[in-house]
């Protein structure tokens, strides 16, 4: 089962390394899964990683190539020669090598490609590396077992334990016609359960569902996850089998989608991780702060434009932060939920329906909070009750507002195909402060007229 | 292929509906997915989406079901008998039918029980009742295939036959003891490609994951992502295997888990959708407004502490809004990214390293930042170039900790079991704030002296 790291057992291995203690390492890592391996080596030192990685066996290497952190794999495939690496593709599925040869220098690329053994794996390599990566084309490998229509079960057996022998695991058999079109598939079950001299024809599946070679990888897994497959064939434009995508593949798309919108949301706009340099991180923030700073100016000229009221009504310059904090919290509330409906699709209705709901919870929810504002200046802040029932009128008004901005800022994008998931977070926090300030100061100014 | 939910598609479905034209409608849905019959039910009128349901076939209503939003399943079910009921759940997997039943009214739920008709089937829900929703247990269906380790690989392929009848898709097969012991697994290429007369003990391999039944659904996620399984087995505290589970109930728990984090940077406390009634929307959303107008009492009067500069500084009380915002945002990207790496499991090194990391990071950002707001308050804002310093220089503190701040919170409510996706969004954006504007003020106080 899992291997629990601990900061004894990542000394423990520098120590053996350090002995170079090689057969007591083996012995070690011979039970150890090659995910969990691989989450050692990130934790070794370089040279640690390196002499781990050249102990063992290629078949575990390649897999551990796979799961390890982007920047150690950078450090051992330097290490590595053009040949050495072949040999690890050699070992791995088409759609993996592929992950691994487009992190390489461009110029390496071909000497690696050249020296690779097999060429039947060589030629599909090549052909996969063409394919946008964030398309289907780009996450499916060619490893699957296909048969014929004509044949009959038997000769199917027969050249499925051919091609098994390629196939690491055989997730559906699809069944092709003469020109390679993807026909429908065979469950392994019926296979199981179906006598052997039938024909293929006459027990497959014709309704299969397949996704095109150039379908978006967040549509491919869209469509994955509604009708719960775990694999789907890829097509090309003439509906010839090309290759299949795998769930585990699906898995990570999800995720990394999930990840970018959450970090959207945080102002964050590349994938970035704790442990990325601080110029990487530097750049993943400082747009949205930069943003930020230039809302802010105007906000200040906003406050400003308001100056007459500071003589008489000092206090409601108090007030502003907490203006312009509730107008950011509804704006980022009403829009995440947008956001995930429409990434969700359970977004439906009209929009003047969705409007008249939105008018209404906001309404519901501002006057909920206005009312522990009035409680709140009345008994905490000991404030005059005029401009407490100001500060709650404006309260409402600014809430409404906010919410609507909230709500419609990400159909509007969605609309015209940019990620609606960029209205969240900063950008809906800062233009809710500037208008929540325009808007309370305009109302103070109507009721208390100054 | 998938179908295309247009407006017209659905008042279609709704004219042939009225006119309880069966026949026609039949012909149209047996080429659509059960996904998309569900899809276009949630879009259809009550009675419409009831037609529809008991004019199909409870082969294909049972999986339309599962597929259903909450509200428009619960009033399938309202109007069918617990008879009904049963005859739908008989056509599924245990997991699944343990889904449905536990949205049932406690009273339904044992009537529905003692209408099974499979008797098997019943006992495997009723013991899968008793488990924790949020645990392996509460995921696992029972359905699988399983081996004993003495038998060949002929009364092994003979056994699979029958059972692979109950099951629907056969991921592992699973080898077991004389006490139902997990041993191993068996993969479905080794028994296509090994003689029929070699014994099942020496073929089988013995490494094989496996969680607890106890074990959370997240740790089962992770585990399952972790080492790229399509299913994983269950065991009870023995050993016994129990049942398994499939990557399609674990992407539906990465999604969850994902949106839940989502949601909760964006002030969201409970699992909502844009068409949730405005009740529970406020139900979910209230709770961080008021914590954030809890800190809008206490900013205000942190603010009000510094009257005393009203008089020659009042353009200080401008950028308030500004270093709250500048605060916040730069708060919610230092917990994101440390909510994000604890999630992933990412997070590396000691406490000192991320301390000094993150100083120079904000120290960094924050220079930039000054630079940009003195430029901007000369040029744009036309302020006092002493004025333009002091907040410049408070700016840069504040930065500084407001990211500590957003760093540390989520560390240590994680090192605490308590889950750090709560401290991002609203509640770092308040108390980053309230420090924000004390550290402002005070850094004027001290520079300007008032």
């Amino acid at each position: 089962m899992e291997f629990k790291i601990s900061r004894e057992s990542i000394q423990q291995f520098e120590d053996l390394i350090a002995e170079k203690n090689e057969k007591e390492l083996l012995e070690i890592l011979k039970d150890i899964h090659f995910a969990d391996i691989a989450e050692i080596m990130n934790e070794l030192s370089e040279e640690g990683a390196i002499y781990i990685f050249n102990i063992l066996d290629s078949e575990v290497t390649a897999e551990i190539l796979l799961e390890l952190d982007e920047n150690v794999r950078e450090n051992i495939l330097k290490n590595l020669s053009s040949k050495e690496i072949a040999e690890e593709l050699d070992e791995l599925n088409t759609d993996d090598a592929v992950d691994i040869i487009s992190e390489l220098p461009q110029e390496r690329k071909g000497e690696v490609i050249s020296e690779l053994e097999d060429l039947e794996h060589a030629k599909d390599i090549v052909d996969l590396m063409r394919y946008n990566e964030n398309t289907a084309g780009g996450l499916m490998g060619t490893e699957l077992v296909s048969v014929n229509e004509n044949w009959t079960v038997l000769t199917c057996v027969k050249e499925m334990r051919k091609q098994a022998e390629h196939v690491s695991r055989v997730h559906s058999i699809y069944v092709v016609d003469d020109n390679q079109r993807l026909k429908g598939r065979l469950s392994l079950k019926d296979l199981l359960t179906t006598s052997t001299t039938t024909h293929i024809s006459d027990v497959y599946i014709r309704n299969v569902d397949y996704v095109r070679v150039d379908t978006k990888d967040v549509e491919v897994a869209r469509i994955m996850q509604k009708y719960d497959l775990e694999a789907i064939p890829v097509v090309d434009e003439m509906g010839r089998l090309l290759g299949r995508i795998t769930i585990d593949d699906i898995v990570d798309v999800i995720k990394d989608e999930a990840d970018k919108d959450y970090q959207l949301a945080a102002g964050i706009s590349q994938d970035v991780e704790a442990n990325d340099s601080i110029l990487t991180l530097t750049r993943a923030r400082i747009p949205w702060l930069i943003l930020a700073m230039i809302g802010g100016f105007v906000a200040v000229n906003v406050t400003r434009s308001f100056e007459g009221a500071m003589e008489k009504f000092r206090i409601l310059f108090f007030f502003t932060p907490l203006i312009a904090a509730m107008a950011g919290n509804v704006g980022v509330q009403s829009s995440a939920i947008i956001v995930q409906g429409l990434a969700n699709n359970t977004i439906s209705g009209s929009i003047w329906k969705r409007l008249l709901k939105e008018v209404t919870l906001s309404l519901f929810n501002g006057f909920i909070l206005s009312i522990i504002l009035l409680l709140g200046s009345h008994f905490l802040l000991q404030v005059d009750y005029m401009i407490g029932i100001t500060v709650a009128i404006a309260l409402v008004s600014v809430i409404v507002i906010a919410s609507l901005i909230g709500t419609f800022i990400p159909i509007f994008l969605n609309k015209y195909g940019i990620d609606p998931a960029l209205a969240t977070g900063p950008f809906i926090t800062t233009s809710n402060d500037i208008f929540g300030i325009l808007i309370y100061f305009s109302i103070a100014k109507i009721i208390l007229g100054f």
